[in-house]
């Protein structure tokens, strides 16, 4: 375990402040070693600054009387400068900053922390009202600060949860540490600049950070297509744990990045999850451990990517010098990938300084073990060619299935899985007379994924050795505050009956997350929206029938954050000015939620409307009819075409759409972004009929720009537009099976233009 | 003084060998300790192959019997690979490399030198036969290796004298030295690719080098616009001497350069020589004597370059994070330029990538000193704002004048001048209450120029003090081979009368380099071309006759490789076929030069004819009439566009030209290379008469590209062309006081649409 506590002496009581007041006037006074101690409670719209000149041996240290007991909220913040200063304890929630970041290691562009510390602190949902509000929740400045041993989950707006800065000499080789934290799950944030740490920038991206990584829980971190994005020389990714989440550790810019002893761990379905993306030059990827995970090109365990020649600075430079060695993977669908993000085939429509044509060079790959319980065609996907790449002593058990072995540098072998835990399962039975080969500076790679000795060793693969004790990687206890946990105890869902209309609102208030509300048969006039602020079930057994009588534009149910409804077997009726569902306009500073079942939508203005910085991860209708609704569902109001849409899941099922005019389907995602893979658009044994009467573009479903669209076993009958849908060729957009009958066409354009997101 | 010899054990003898089969078994048998011993005595067309493991208290040493009597001439070159070798005591010279380099620390891809020196060697005028067959003299490779104490000269060829090469993981974190060597002269080589020392490349810009150039003397390195250019991070340049060296100091790419303690030492005229050119990010430009400089601009003492926005790998970087400290600058023209090469009003000719407007940022110009001894209008030239730069307590004698002052941060003064030495004067008796402003990691600069510790000091400018120790700079016995000198005896001339036309070739021969030829007065007829090959002047005192019945197209005087020609007060008549003057069509190894002074040409095909890859210094005709010619000056056989052209100064003064119908003067450069900033046209006082007729694109004077233009004072008249000259406006192209009659007009374009080298 990484740390820089030593032999403090921190337990001079400076007397429990008990307001910003008597806070700040400690925080004037406060000598080396020093402890200023804020009383428990909720401190509200408080902005710290911490600045204090503390010494190695004698800190400053601002806690909380009973750590987790200081309650950060309101419009809050607070900013450290000076040396040797330590936070503990802490705990942001209900609230967000005033300024760019909650924890900031300065006070001012002069003003830098240097040997400090926040650790112990939990900053949990603390979001901006606004998802387009970008702002960081810890940023970086000076040098050889840390944060540890600290629980941060629930960034739903833009912006990476940690930053380290460089801007300016104070701040570079700066060796910070972030160690031992758990960073619990961050919702997918439905476009670019949601990455959980992000160590400088494309700017930055000359100079020397030496920043560390280690010893870190990593789960459900979903935000976007990177985890963590690393943009500066000289850092190092160790011993983390990346749990279940839908990204990559990627060295976007910057080289010389040290990514070793890591596990990544999916569940052999979710093809989200990632492993580790590879730009630039001189990377080692050392004694990491694949698991489970389904990801390909992108997201692919190891995908290399090819450069752009003489690259500009914030595109991709060309792969050189790097180093895969030691690492294992088992069961999982695409191993390495190189080549990955070529685009050659789009030089039309791309300019010249986008084509990403160089492949990697004077990289080795050696001394790897992959396991594959179902064999696959390829070890190696080329998606441009791996020509200047050197294999050398990898091990693969393929199931006897063959494969390209790039001059004998993969052998073909059969291997047995040895359980250490429920998600580690270390091949062995290595042949023995494969030896490790012995690369330039192999030396350099001393211990093995469970930090045993190489020394003397000449053994393939992530471990040395046959013998293996568990690690624990998923004991939540080893990572984050020691006050804070992230487990909830499952709770019965309560379910509480409603029989008339104004009990529906008074009893949806009283309900808890997760609860059911159910409907009893009958109708019941509604005429004022319903407020959804939980998770919540309306069900009812007899097709309870909703009619709402609310003002034009206001919905039935009002969609807002953390607002996550499901309704099943209703019928729900508008004014034909009014709305089914919509988020809030503005505001919405947590995700909503919505999934229809069994139900039927008619006379509506709109079904759904989702406004811009509203984002729901998933909208789904199922065995739904939708008839007599001026517009659809309407997902696309995030046209700043910075790679931001509105939901990342629209999933339609067996659903019958009668006279719907327009937008009846409308998904938008604008912004040529190559790692912008998202918005899923699944359409599916659903019928159409008489649809998209009045749609100005003559098409059914809008959905440029959305990278994966599946229409399958769909019948379209009637629907007075030109196409159905225009599918982008070059992305995953597909049809099949449809039944297109007077309506148009289905057609697919290989190449879409698109405003460059730079 | 760096070494890294130590305490060695090299005085195991083998046995002298004696060529090159002896020698090759001897390498192959060496065991740590070993001295390897070549005869004294010629070694011809030999490629060594010094293979071999030595120990670091024990190395392989292959050295010369006798220091500078072991020549290793012809086709030949050395190459080392292994540990812990030592090559002591060669002299190249009379040949050229086989391959592309002379002496490179590596065997092969794979097989490369560490802990290695070359020392004590010599390599003179070992040029390839055609200047464009780049190669370079010294190539590093590995890691830890050493050129010391040895002397280089002569390069006329394309390629960096000395190179480090990167590319590959083997030979990055180098710390290879370059200490304590004479560079002698480098000729011009009339464009790019003539550095002295050249670290890394574009493609491994993001390299950590981290090598070391120290204590060297570079004496007239004139190859090109970059003495030194850096192209990787953390290099070293230090305790350097720059005397009378046509170019800069560039830290072309790469950052976190250190360059201190390095004298630049002009003339007080030559506006060539330069002092720092800085490109990039995180640069520390401290403890540097600039003394006497009169370049500008790309040349100025402090050159401070706008970067290109989001600049492709192989352009130009914004600077950022840069400090200049402790700098002295003595009777300099521009001691401080910013925003060098903006070229934003170029926006319509150059594509956006070009466009070079990113201005320094977080930089910081501090505790600096300047002594002008006439008073400059600015101090800080701001060719863009520098805006971006904090001036902080730096001090200037500007004789009175008034000067920007940047908020203060430029503070006047009356200084005295101290003499070290010649080149050396210290201002003195600076104002005793400004101290030295202490920027973020200034403690950093522990020492002045002369090595005395700053500790405790709060002074400003280059030195502490104002007792100073003549630091010797120029006293050559300290660089390079210990048994070599550049330094040449004065000879008087010998002068070697003629008198008959068959004594003419033969006495060119008996001459010695610099001697004199003199012709008596009379008319000789010569039938074949006369060989020139070295420094020679031919003249008469009664302007004797050479009558030329050589074949169609071959040269009165054939101008070959170091052929220096001055004709003086000489008549030359051809027969219209002939010429007067060319160099070789192939294999000019080395420069000529013609001077013609005083004399009547007549009756030639051409006057002067230079073929491609061939390159004279200065070509000039002064008080020379030149007349009935079907061609002129003919210096524009550089075609590639690769910024390469045949003479840097072309110089016509005082001449007539009378019906020269084509070709008068043809000049060329092609190529856009913002830093080629050669070729340089004069024509003063002449008149031209009748010429042009037969001038395809009818202009009299074609120089497309060639940098500097002054034409001055001269008369046209009833030349047959559109055109005199069209002049290039962005650069330094000019004129005035000409007197056009019947001859078209003068024009002056802004911009010209050239080809990018890159």
């Amino acid at each position: 375990m990484i740390s820089c506590k030593g032999d403090l002496k921190t337990d001079v009581a400076v007397g429990v402040v008990k307001n910003i007041a008597e806070l700040d006037e400690a925080i004037s006074k406060a000598k080396p070693g020093d402890n200023i101690v804020l009383a428990n409670g909720v401190w509200k719209d408080v902005q710290i600054k911490f600045l204090g000149e503390g010494t190695e041996k004698s800190p400053i240290t601002l806690k909380a009387e009973t750590p987790g007991k200081v309650f950060i909220e309101g419009v809050s913040n607070l900013e450290i400068a000076g040396n040797y200063l330590i936070v503990n304890g802490l705990y942001f929630r209900n609230g967000y900053t005033p300024t760019g970041n909650v924890i900031a290691f300065r006070t001012s562009e002069e003003k830098v922390a240097n040997y400090s510390r926040v650790t112990n602190c939990v900053i949990l949902d603390y979001n901006q009202l606004q998802r387009d509000n970008d702002d960081l929740w810890v940023q970086f400045y000076g040098r050889h600060n840390e944060l540890s041993n600290s629980y941060l989950a629930g960034k739903t707006n833009g912006g990476p949860t940690v930053r380290v800065d460089l801007k300016g000499v104070q701040s570079i080789k700066n060796y910070h540490k972030i160690i031992n934290n758990h960073f619990g799950p961050r919702p997918r944030k439905g476009g670019a600049r949601g990455e959980t740490i992000q160590l400088g920038s494309s700017f930055t991206s000359m100079s020397p950070s030496n920043t560390t990584i280690a010893n870190n829980l990593f789960e459900e971190c979903n935000g976007e297509v990177e985890i963590i994005s690393s943009k500066t020389n000289f850092n190092e990714i160790r011993n983390n744990v990346f749990y279940k989440s839908e990204g990559s550790v990627v060295t976007r810019h910057g080289n010389y990045v040290t990514i070793d002893g890591n596990y990544f761990i999916g569940d052999g379905v979710n093809e989200q999850y990632g492993g580790i993306r590879i730009i630039n030059t001189g990377h080692w990827v050392t004694n990491n451990y694949f698991f489970n995970l389904k990801g390909k090109s992108f997201r692919s365990p190891l995908a290399v990517m090819n450069g752009i020649p003489k690259s500009p600075l914030n595109r991709y430079n060309q792969v050189t010098d790097v180093v895969v060695a030691y690492n294992t993977y088992v069961n999982c669908s695409a191993p390495w990938q190189f080549g990955v993000g070529t685009n050659i085939a789009q030089a039309d429509v791309l300019p010249k300084s986008e084509i990403r044509s160089a492949r990697a060079i004077r990289t080795t790959v050696a001394n790897n073990v992959v396991y594959n319980d179902k064999g696959l065609e390829s070890i190696v996907v080329e998606n441009d060619k791996a020509d200047g790449v050197l294999f050398k002593n990898n091990i693969v058990d393929n199931q006897g299935m063959k494969f390209k072995d790039f001059d004998s540098g993969i052998i073909p072998a059969s291997l047995e899985l040895k359980k250490v835990s429920e998600n580690i399962l270390i091949p062995i039975g290595l042949p023995s007379d494969v030896e490790a080969y012995y690369g330039f500076d192999f030396e350099t790679i001393e211990n093995d994924l469970f930090g045993n000795s190489r020394k003397d060793s000449k053994s393939i693969g992530a471990v040395v050795g046959a013998d293996f004790t568990n690690p624990n990687i998923l004991d939540k206890s080893k990572y984050g505050a020691s006050w804070y946990s992230n487990e909830i105890k499952a709770i019965d869902p309560v379910t509480h009956t409603v029989t008339k209309s104004e009990e529906l609102q008074t009893k949806i208030d009283a309900a808890s997350n997760g609860d059911i509300i159910a409907v009893a048969e009958g109708i019941y006039a509604i005429s004022k929206s319903l407020v959804i602020n939980k998770t919540l079930t309306i069900q009812s057994k007899g097709k309870a029938q909703l009619v709402f009588s609310g003002a034009s534009n206001t919905p039935l149910f009002s969609l807002q954050p953390k607002g996550k409804l499901t309704v099943n077997n209703m019928i729900l009726k508008g004014n034909a000015s009014n709305y089914a569902f919509a988020s809030l306009k503005e505001n919405m500073s947590n995700h909503f939620g919505l999934t229809v079942l069994n139900s039927e939508i008619s006379d509506f203005n709109y079904v759904l409307r989702a406004y811009k910085q509203s984002f729901s991860e998933r909208v789904t209708f199922e065995n739904t009819s939708i008839s007599d609704c001026e517009n659809g569902i309407e997902l696309s109001e995030e046209t700043n075409d910075r790679g931001d849409y509105n939901t990342e899941y629209l999933t339609i099922k067996h659903c019958d759409f009668n006279n719907v005019k327009q937008n009846v389907v409308d998904y938008y995602r604008g912004g040529y972004d190559e790692s912008t893979i998202g918005g899923n658009l699944l359409v599916s044994n659903s019928t159409f009929t008489n649809c998209g009467a009045k749609e100005k573009n003559k098409r059914l479903f809008n959905h440029n720009g959305i990278v994966n669209v599946n229409i399958n076993n769909n019948t379209f009958k009637n629907n007075n537009v030109k196409f159905v849908s225009i599918l982008w060729g070059a992305k995953n957009n597909v049809e099949s099976e449809n039944t297109v009958i007077n309506s148009g066409q289905i057609k697919t354009e290989e190449n879409l233009v698109m405003t460059l997101m730079y």
